[in-house]
């Protein structure tokens, strides 16, 4: 109840922050640039609104733990929060084009409305506002904790862009192992938000102890966060996720439940080595799936990420408003069915 | 014959900290990414060697300036000089899957030799190890001047991504002035290299009035560059610049004296507007160029922001070697040949 709350507080104070950081492009010569940007973000053109824009989980992720430990000054943090939610779109972009992706949100991506060449600008520019609006942390903290929190976000970056490297090279490979798969999105998901969090202790002013703790504690809600989505993506409710049912089945994506599916060596991992899955068949596929133990693997594995990472925040939270606004945050994504 | 003395001693500390930048995706899961980053940096493959890796102008600036004011520390600078070389070549990896250009530096594209999709990855890594080369800094300067030199680069990335907008969207215009052509290379060209002699000042300990006046130098001197290079692009001598001459008549870009000659409205803007020119037309619609005028126009805009560039390095440069390296370096770039 305290997240609705907080929510309700933040999420205006970050949408507002991004747009203040994306106008550095809302110039005459370069108007139709800041529109191509305005639009990727959910604010114009057809569809634009919040279920455009997504749910901004990591800027609030950052403002919840800076607020656990000064309740007065998250607003300060707010740049950081807006960093992270850029760097999250200048890879949605990028990806988009590398994955051939006509949808993101329920709309057009920005490649197919424009062109490759335009999005590759478009992915660049949202990464370089990432920058400069980690940058203008300096009007209220210490340049050292500005350089600090820009190193945890330019390494989680780095993270970002080798896990990319991973998930389109394993798409060549059908000898994946388990072990692949976590690699894979330790970069892919794991790392940005386990920076999240780790920035908005930083800024909060936690203690060394707690700022490794939330690191932890990112990294294990990104992972578990991951896990989830991979379950949703073959038998999460079509009604709710937005994507058609058993989608990742038929896009062929190295998820867990589908890697530990080959690692069985059975009925599914004979079909899945055959040919591509056809949307008319993803149904009875996914049963078999469920047959031979994958979907009960996946839900283990995401219940063991997710205790560990409440265990970690459990000890280092703070126990106000803004603290349980964040375990309750964690609870409803490791626990969410969209 | 100082800068001879001053490239010799910098430009292998440069290559050094380059490497050591982006080393940091040489692990065992993820080296055949670092090798293509490796590949475009012009240090392994086919044709490595220096012709492979450019001049490296941008992080020799930044060593110059510096060392024109502490001759003892320019050691200390040399992450940023890697920095604004690692955002020039990211910015060359992206250009060139948005020109679908097959060469770069006689040598085969990113893009062309992997995918567009690797290669997307491959730039936006140069650009977070650009970010990380930056914070680098703080292991010798205090974090405010850290914090600044971060700034000046941020934003001048985001010029380049303004400067590629204007580019790729000229390539559909066929009204444009040159009055457009100084807003798009202000982007392309001089920003970034703006930014190196300003950083360079910043590191070096230059008082306020010197920084601004490397940021004017650099400005005017990027600006400068690109209309000798637009020269070159067309009357240059192909066994010195290594491209086929008048290509850019061929490739239809939108260099100065073209912009020039379409604005004359005569012969070669007819011709221009008609279709695209063909390689063996080249020679000869080149020459139209220079009956109407357009060479003349191009030097004369060059030799202005020349003498204007000089004029400011002149008030402002330190008396010292390092200095004297700098006005040569300034001179050669201006006067080249290829």
């Amino acid at each position: 109840m305290y997240l609705k709350k907080y929510s309700e507080m933040m999420l205006p104070v970050i949408e507002g922050e991004l747009k203040r950081q994306v106008a550095r492009l809302d110039e005459a010569h370069t108007r139709p640039f800041h529109e191509m940007l305005t639009y990727h973000m959910g604010w114009t053109g057809e569809g634009a609104g919040p279920e455009a824009s997504g749910k901004r989980l990591r800027p609030l992720m950052v403002l919840l733990v800076a607020a656990g430990y000064q309740s007065s000054k998250w607003l300060c943090a707010s740049p950081a929060a807006a960093a992270v939610e850029l760097v999250h779109n200048f890879s949605l972009v990028h990806d988009d084009i590398q994955d051939n992706s006509d949808k993101r949100r329920g709309r057009t991506t920005v490649w197919k409305k424009w062109d490759a060449a335009q999005a590759i600008n478009v992915g660049d520019a949202l990464f370089v506002m990432s920058n400069q609006a980690i940058m203008d942390l300096a009007r209220d903290y210490p340049a050292e904790t500005v350089v600090r929190a820009a190193s945890v976000i330019h390494n989680a970056c780095l993270d970002l862009t080798r896990g990319q490297y991973l998930d389109m090279t394993y798409e060549k490979r059908n000898d994946l192992s388990i072990e692949d798969y976590w690699k894979m999105i330790e970069g892919k998901t794991a790392a940005l938000i386990s920076a999240c969090t780790q920035i908005g202790a930083i800024l909060g002013g936690a203690d060394e102890s707690a700022i490794e703790g939330y690191r932890v504690f990112g990294r294990g809600l990104g992972l578990a966060f991951q896990v989830q989505d991979d379950i949703l993506g073959i038998w999460g409710d079509e009604a709710l996720t937005g994507k058609s049912t058993a989608s990742d089945l038929v896009d062929g994506k190295n998820s867990l439940p589908i890697l530990y599916g080959i690692s069985q060596k059975g009925k599914f991992a004979q079909r899945w080595s055959a040919s591509a899955i056809r949307p008319e068949e993803a149904a009875k596929v996914a049963q078999t799936l469920v047959n031979e133990g994958a979907r009960e693997f996946s839900e283990r594995e995401a219940e063991r990420l997710t205790n560990q990472a409440l265990g970690v925040l459990e000890k280092i939270n703070p126990k106000n408003e803004a603290g349980a606004a964040m375990t309750e945050l964690a609870e409803q994504l490791l626990h969410r069915k969209a």
